[in-house]
């Protein structure tokens, strides 16, 4: 028979060896548990949806796979088109104008799924097709208090401590100051957009190529360089803070921004972010129109190449393409596939804390298998995992197995251990070996595997 | 503006309200944790692959999703079509194809996923163009013991008595004992497949209109009617062997397929499968020719209408259309998205065991917000799940947001709690209150909540 060649599709490229599969299944785990400890309920929505739902939302067609059927019976007419999401946030007010009345209000939801973009695949920048985004919103309902908005920082501080990825910082500005700001540079109002678009690559592009395009789009040289260097620099929240309230005198949005900031730079630090790990930072703009207030990008101290890791941000409607009813929230996005390639990358990633190879049974021809089953039913009953070796196959292929596909403990009996009613327990890390009462055989196994 | 109507794709309409959602994740955790148990491995593998891979499995075309890019650049050209997988044995297939080198074999996998199928969706059987599937299987390298075969049911019958939904029967049946059966009624080889597949509907269809459908096949009244007997029969595990035995004599195949049978059914009992939850049938047929020694599939004693709940089998080879290499295995597959919506139909759904909403934290205008923050973080260092509500509001309005959020635990505390440094705990279950002295929070709660 002629072959089928096993390959995988461009850009759906990301699959994982099972031990690669448990350490992204353990960063998984660790997100929701957190999402879960804040409050936050879970939601997963179907993988395509109408095409005007996904639509409603312009700008991304080219992005957008629809699917269709492979072959199509004869005559069949499609009465509504499909297209697979391209992000957790189009659904989420899809979702929320569909059940208004049946949620409770702030609506706090996660979400962790696949999402599809038709983009040009990277590998090296971790930019795929299909990729993970985990998403956590709070969705009020005709208002949203600023604490909300104080409250995502402690809940991205709270998940990348416990992934101990090196030292990381919640960056946040606000879309008021930003506003404000460029109105202060002699910005028009209508060129502002295609101006913050410009300035979101602050930290990904060249400054003279940064100057040059703000040129085009009539920033004059000066202003432009002015801008680039507020922007650009660093400095602590506090000082950022002063350098604004110097600033603000007679421009109303940039007073009202700072207020804001204030406020809620404030709260950030009643719910407990330290300052060495979060900072407002004037360089953070977020391309999208459609956040109003304090908006968020997340990066690592040592790896600043990986870019953000985690971005979000306030808005003020969340499905106006959907329902009258206004929806402020607030919301943040890890982009996980890519967090992973580049924690891999760096060599950042922590063993599996928890893999499903915890006891291997070695079986010995000529023994009643039995015994062996026994033994895996008292393991399993303790909640341990096990396996038992289903092949006839020699001890050395067995250990190889074992060895292979990471099981931390063997377990050995053959003959003589049933006689003597032990059993061999082999730790696989250290490569030694005890007999244990076969009665003890729970006890001695949970104490090598802690 | 006007608006976009938010409503879902039809047979993509599998999405649930909170609590369902709590309900659909117990379940999921409950079966990889199974899985995990017996020592399978996780894998995940890209929604989407090459239409080449997807179709090297015929007769499945016009179930297969493609997927196109919405709108596409002007002159681009599709290098490598892509389509949405429409099981998790394909891709499995392709999978250890591709890292034959680098796997462990025998080599256990469990992957919980969705796929896609364009079929008719109706919701009342349980059926969606989109659904989770959850699979486990052993994979040998040129051989795979009988063993393997007999592991499965144990897995089966581990999950769904956890699972709590009443009594189930796991059957199964041999393929060499089907096809020696019909042989000896005189139906040709080349006839077996069609008249197979018929016989498979043999629990979904009247008897009349299945031996008209064996007429239309070639096979004579009287012979379909032995056979429709023979198989429709409800007879016990021993019976059935015993049954065989009658017939095996003169007929390699059926005897063959009983020893076979009698070896299997022989380790079931040794896994620990009582006689009360598994039994031979010779009416479990599989329409797939792909499979070649045991079938499984598993139903609900009182619930009989809706369907097999778990289905699977032994084949002789995984990944034929890949690679040269014979790789034999078993598994089977949960259709979780329908068996959720039969258990929630027939009441079977129990509540769900874990929730996120443990804890509502009040909130009182004009109290320092630092004290609320305080207790959060104490019980979120303790696991406990703890929201903070973060809007101004009256403590009626706040007491029912936790009533329709589903929390365990309201914590009250205004002034007077604050001066006599107590806080006031109420059980929103029970609707009773009591106040604990500020330094117990944490143990009081953790007390309630146990």
């Amino acid at each position: 028979m002629s072959k089928v060649r096993p390959a995988l599709l461009r850009g759906f490229d990301q699959e994982y060896l099972p031990r690669e599969q448990l350490q992204f299944n353990a960063l998984v785990d660790l997100i929701r548990r957190n999402f879960e400890l804040f409050g936050f309920l879970p939601l997963e929505t179907p993988s395509a949806e109408r095409e005007e739902v996904l639509t409603s939302k312009s700008g991304i067609e080219k992005e957008i796979y629809a699917i269709t059927r492979l072959a199509a019976d004869p005559g069949e007419e499609v009465v509504t088109k499909g297209a697979m999401r391209f992000d957790l946030t189009v659904p989420l007010a899809r979702y929320v104008a569909m059940r208004e009345r049946e949620l409770a209000f702030p609506f706090r939801r996660y979400q962790i799924q696949r999402v599809w973009r038709g983009e040009t695949p990277q590998a090296r920048k971790g930019r795929f097709r299909e990729f993970y985004q985990c998403d956590i919103d709070i969705v009020g309902r005709e208002k949203l208090s600023y604490l909300a908005e104080a409250e995502i920082p402690s809940v991205i501080y709270s998940i990348f401590r416990e992934m101990r990825i090196g030292a990381f910082r919640i960056r946040i500005n606000n879309r008021k100051v930003l506003r404000g700001l460029i109105a202060r540079f002699g910005v028009a109002e209508e060129k502002a957009a295609a101006v913050l678009r410009t300035l979101d690559k602050i930290d990904k592009e060249e400054a003279a190529r940064l100057l040059d395009d703000l040129a085009r789009e009539g920033v004059g040289t000066a202003t432009a360089k002015e801008l680039y260097t507020l922007m650009s620099g660093k400095r602590s929240t506090d000082e950022t803070l002063q350098l604004l309230a110097g600033l603000a005198p007679g421009n109303p949005v940039l007073a009202a921004g700072l207020e804001e900031s204030r406020r809620i730079v404030g709260a950030i630090r009643d719910f407990g972010v330290p300052d060495s790990a979060f900072a407002m930072d004037l360089g953070i703009v977020r391309g999208l129109d459609y956040y109003t207030g304090t908006i968020y990008e997340t990066t690592l101290v040592d790896y600043p190449d990986v870019g953000s890791i985690c971005s979000g941000g306030r808005y003020d409607d969340l499905a106006g393409y959907f329902t009258d009813t206004k929806l402020p929230g607030v919301g943040i996005s890890i982009g996980l596939t890519r967090l992973f390639a580049k924690l891999r990358e760096a060599g950042l990633l922590q063993p599996p804390p928890r893999t499903p190879a915890e006891v291997l049974i070695v079986t010995m021809e000529g023994q009643e298998f039995r015994r062996y089953l026994e033994m895996a039913r008292a393991l399993r009953g303790a909640g341990v995992n096990t396996e038992i070796y289903l092949e006839p196959a020699k001890l050395k292929k067995q250990l190889e197995y074992a060895e292979k596909k990471g099981f931390r403990v063997a377990l050995i009996a053959g003959e003589a251990e049933f006689a003597a009613g032990k059993v061999q327990l082999k730790n696989m890390a250290t490569r030694t070996a005890a007999d244990c009462a076969a009665g003890d055989l729970v006890e001695a196994v949970k104490r090598l595997l802690r």
